[in-house]
């Protein structure tokens, strides 16, 4: 992983973050967060976890500032996966994980539009733990595989997913799987229903 | 899902596979392909599958012809995946698949690049089935929810993942988890490798 994180963009990607639900007891366990001395310790298995989308250079600024073209990976633990199914929200202990990847346009065959390199720009991570956390969520970023502090509470996600997300703080509204859950469950926060009935 | 599959793009797109192998017996046949009359059923569950990368506007011709733009997101059962990773290449029953999903600039807070939207735009699968495929594997692409037959040996799509993928005829050389494990294990094609060595 490139040690270069915290840049700007990535923080406002972390900002990009939606939220999921739990299952079994066995699967439940195996993906909670894991806490050492108050740090999350990084989830290393969350590609093998539920991938809810892919965002493309997305920015909340309509000015581009960054020199490289950048993918972001979302995924989730598959036990709050199969909670969202039947609930339309997350259960306790969701974990949401923010992949943030280089992008190449030439290479192999390829000739236009871009793929995904081999280079993980940023890990951000986002948890919900009810007994731990004000607000009920945490955020986390990561620079290696170092158990990663809690960003503090007055950094932007906060406020940002707070004011935006769909779901329970979170942006359902980029999981194209996963927002059509929502509306049927009636779980649209109220500011989001009110933002997106303005023309 | 929109009916208006197999436009060239997709077509094209089709041609962006790889491929992986398997792991316990119980998981093999779960996500193995299940065929009626000869035609794949279409594995429903498969964003539940393993993701592997997903691409943007990717494009074989340097001409950009399409009037909108696309994401392509990439999975595979989870049981070849863990054979490939042990391994380096596919299994028989190897299911990839490829799903194509429509863009969007302005939604919600983004103010710049592409989130995906709630439009399946087109989705192929690659198979893996030496008993029942000459050259064991087969192309499938699917316009709804009814099983499809396999696209004809003809199709480019054979001639190109033959001629340049990285793995056993997929484009490992697109899955930045997976290309780290073939060139570790030396399961590259020899026409992958001489076609990278040239300048």
């Amino acid at each position: 992983m490139r040690k270069h994180l915290l840049l700007p963009a990535l923080v406002i990607l972390a900002c990009a973050f939606p939220a999921l639900p739990a299952a079994s007891a066995a699967d439940a366990a195996a993906s909670a967060p894991s806490f050492v001395d108050g740090k999350l310790e990084l989830p290393t298995d969350y590609r093998q976890w539920i991938y809810l989308t892919s965002g493309f250079d997305m920015s909340y600024s309509a000015a581009r500032t960054a020199d490289h073209h950048m993918f972001d990976n979302v995924f989730v633990d598959p036990s709050s996966w199969r909670a969202f199914q039947a609930t339309g929200t997350w259960p306790d202990k969701t974990v949401l994980v923010l992949e943030t990847r280089g992008a190449q346009g030439r290479g192999s065959i390829n000739q236009g539009g871009q793929f995904q390199d081999g280079d993980v720009m940023g890990l951000e991570v986002h948890v919900k733990d009810t007994a731990r956390f004000a607000g009920q969520w945490g955020f986390f970023a990561f620079n290696d595989k170092t158990p990663a502090k809690r960003l503090p509470t007055g950094s932007d996600c906060y406020s940002c997913h707070e004011a935006h997300g769909a779901v329970d703080t979170t942006f359902v509204q980029f999981y194209p799987t996963l927002l059509p859950l929502a509306i049927a469950r009636g779980t649209l926060s109220a500011a989001y229903t009110v933002e997106e009935k303005k023309p």
